[in-house]
């Protein structure tokens, strides 16, 4: 099955009790939507900063959520000095935390690398006898080729992509909507 | 058969001619060595400049070669705004040049991603039956695992190690002397 691909930047989550810290407002603003239904790119930005460095201009996806996360790249978290765990959305324990800084203060935020990962609705995923933290492999036909493998993230509501970090995206010359090959076993 | 994994942070090869436009000196120091027989890290190096940005620090490889030669990684591209081939060492056709800047003056340098290559004996290839520029399969079994291809690259003297970039590294989540497992046809 032919999917594209879609790249993750740094970003980072809040819940709505960090942003009021850390900004002088109770509501993110959306600068523009993104894939996956529902979500956004915010137009409020912030300074994330760890031991070693720091690093500007990190956009906020809303709405808001019921946890905070920052997820960077491998290279990020040598530039910032932390060593972040490999890990699906929301699943913190003992990842270290990170200094996100609003214009109106800073809070300490988990920091994580985000395993990479294909979003898919729930429809789809029953029609194909796939169900959530499924493993499946695809097949990358760039100039420098391979094949890795992913986790399916089974959502009420998905557009149907892969995601990767920028590390994976530079390392594979893949760019947004790139298509990749994906096989999976579906479950019995 | 399992062999290290070889990091190449961003570096660079000079002539001694173009060596000697940028530097007060005939020759280069040695830093340290590598782990390939006769080459090392020199103690000198160079401020590389494209049209969006620069990278300090760039070291210089020696000892001096027949072409000069930058190699740098797709997340150094976007940075310095340069659109480099990938390339093995030394074929340089078509591809775009960068400032190359030393104490006393620049020169223009081709610039490209190394590709992702093996280094083997000559002696150790031929008793494998591998011809230079064969292609095989690196499997990589790390948080992020997946399998790459890669190429032989066959010298008289050769140290054996899978060379990989920092996007490949910080991709697949690899530290210098981690063990890969490659496999390869043999030719007939």
């Amino acid at each position: 099955m032919n999917i594209p691909v879609g790249i993750s930047a740094r970003h980072l989550h809040l819940t709505k009790e960090d942003f009021c810290k850390i900004f002088d407002s109770e509501n993110l603003t959306k600068y523009k939507d993104i894939n996956q239904p529902g979500l956004y790119a915010a137009n409020e930005t912030v300074t994330i900063k760890g031991p070693k460095g720091m690093i500007e201009s990190v956009r906020i996806l809303g709405p808001f959520r019921s946890y905070s996360q920052v997820e960077i790249s491998k290279t990020d978290s040598y530039n910032l000095g932390v060593n972040p765990p490999i890990r699906k959305s929301g699943h913190l324990q003992d990842a270290q935390t990170i200094s996100v800084i609003g214009p109106k203060g800073s809070v300490e935020v988990p920091v994580i690398i985000a395993n990479r990962h294909v979003h898919i609705s729930l429809d789809e995923a029953n029609s194909l006898g796939i169900k959530d933290d499924d493993i499946l492999s695809v097949k990358i036909n760039s100039e420098k080729p391979g094949v890795i493998l992913a986790y399916f993230k089974v959502s009420e509501q998905a557009y149907k992509e892969l995601h990767l970090d920028l590390d994976d995206a530079n390392a594979f010359m893949l760019k947004q909507n790139d298509i990749v090959e994906i096989s999976f076993n579906k479950n019995k």
